[in-house]
């Protein structure tokens, strides 16, 4: 294993202090393991929390920051956060106007985040969740029940993110996160394996000339293993994937998220996204917003995925509110 | 290999297709393989253009907007520009204000913008050339008589960009890219070797246990091969040997670029910025402002560079200034 690391031991909190040195916008509390914004909002609002395994950075800390979410709760590698964060979270961001915890579909994280928000309650945060499982791959997986959530989060998160910020109530902003959620799909491929530290060997072995089609972001199994092929027809299969159980239709817009895994180059990440461009307007589909690059990665996995948000007037002007975070900015 | 393309001969032109799709704000003339702004400046301004081999992204197309460069020109993976592309963007983006070449210390680089600006005196523009060196890993290399130019690009191509944004005069714009330039060193470790498409195995061997320290952003060699070691370590000796160049000293302010060569998640770039801020404190070095990221990229090459200016007020002010590209955005 070749990894810029200390020990795999130490990966987390290694990390947390190098993004509590390059980044004095955040504050690190490092031993809580909670991410939260150095200057707080001037009025009370709605917050937005969220949390995972780490491993897919930019998700979450880097999506903290004003416009998009208010903390952000890292686990260890691909290991859910504990409830303990998730409450020190909450308390530490609650304005009196709630919190909503954006929950990507993984067993373990629904269970901690459930408990959070029962803990939050009794401390009079009052807590509402939004579950993201936006991709279609697969209806279950090795650690999900359910369909997994993966790029949508960066659209609930962005939306939601918008939304609260203007002060919008607890109960509006969390169903404008599951109308989101409900509107995205996603579906991904993996040319390689990520691999864990701790492990120290990649998830799973690929043969040199074949794909994983329908990977999750921890590796999961996908649909099947194919031959790899040009990156036209990949574009093709994850398009056409995602369409046949998005029922969009010719006129419809969209925002799409072509996201790295983490061990693509970007250019590559660019070659993909025109072949998806092209293909969606083959379909009379039109592209209103697109992001291009490594948004919620898996370590050093090579390849993407591609998340569809069908969009209307009300989610493109919150995409395109202003934001103020590390991974994503606009003025 | 496995890559996500179509075939290694359409690379450049399949990844300008996707950058047109992707980027609304940017004009990209495929044949002539030139990235403009969509929206031109308002008022005559000194233009800024950059240019150089592809596999480096998002360097340099992702940095043409308001505030940076006014145009890109890229080569064939890890090849030089030609002169017709570089005197069609000067064409394009001249306003009778001249124009800076911001060029990177390769021999093909060098030859090519030195011919382009013959040619673009002769039509008439005025063009001063900013020659980037910054890599103090090897005096002489595979592509490159002197030092090599790498991370400092991101800063020269930032902060002259700023300069030129408020309407400077043309040896002003000039002069203040070489005295960033001046200001600036990098140092590289690689993991593994990148892969060129048209080539199709990684550029050098690496065993499983070594690193290249110094190594070039097209994979050049470095000073040596060593045992993989802490990141800690690595960051230290990245550190060291940047100092004994550079003469800073305690009190100092610099800027940091933390840079990722492509393969390398950035939880591990996280990882290795910490340790590089807690050696530059035992030095007395203070970090004004930091950017930890994939800027300046080596294809899938796992492994960082860091790069080190000297900041003054001019300089953290010019670096804070707006500036709205695909990739650097700041309000």
């Amino acid at each position: 294993m070749k990894k810029l690391i200390n020990t795999p031991e130490s990966v987390l909190e290694d990390a947390l202090a190098g993004v509590a040195a390059a980044h004095p916008e955040l504050t690190v509390d490092i031993p809580n393991r909670v991410i939260t914004r150095t200057v707080r909002p001037d009025a009370p609002k709605v917050a937005l929390i969220s949390g995972g395994g780490s491993g897919h950075e930019p998700l979450h800390g880097g999506f903290v920051g004003r416009g998009m979410l208010d903390a952000a709760c890292p686990g260890e590698v691909f290991t859910s956060p504990v409830p303990d964060q998730m409450l020190a979270a909450a308390k530490a961001v609650d304005s009196g106007a709630g919190v909503v915890f954006v929950v990507k579909n993984y067993t373990g994280d629904v269970m901690n985040f459930e408990l959070a928000a029962e803990l939050a309650a009794e401390e009079g945060v009052e807590v509402r969740t939004v579950l993201v499982n936006d991709d279609v791959a697969v209806e279950d997986s090795t650690w999900t029940a359910g369909r997994r959530g993966t790029g949508a989060t960066v659209l609930v998160e962005k939306t939601a993110g918008a939304l609260a910020e203007r002060g919008a109530p607890l109960d509006e902003v969390a169903a404008l996160g599951e109308r989101v959620n409900a509107a995205s799909r996603s579906f991904a491929i993996a040319l390689t394996a990520a691999t864990v530290p701790a492990v120290g060997r990649p998830g799973f072995d690929l043969p040199e000339d074949e794909i994983e089609v329908g990977v999750g972001i921890h590796g999961e199994p996908g649909r099947r293993r194919e031959k790899l092929r040009p990156a036209r027809e990949l574009a093709a299969e994850v398009v056409e994937t995602i369409l046949a159980d998005h029922h969009l239709t010719p006129g419809d817009e969209v925002i799409a998220l072509l996201n790295g895994l983490g061990g693509t180059p970007l250019m590559e990440l660019y070659i993909a996204y025109g072949e998806v461009a092209a293909r969606l307007a083959q379909h009379g589909i039109t592209v209103a917003r697109s992001l291009v690059g490594n948004y919620v990665t898996s370590l050093d996995m090579a390849g993407f995925s591609l998340t569809l948000t069908k969009a209307d007037a009300q989610l493109l002007e919150l995409w395109d509110a202003p934001v103020d975070t590390p991974a994503l900015k606009r003025a």
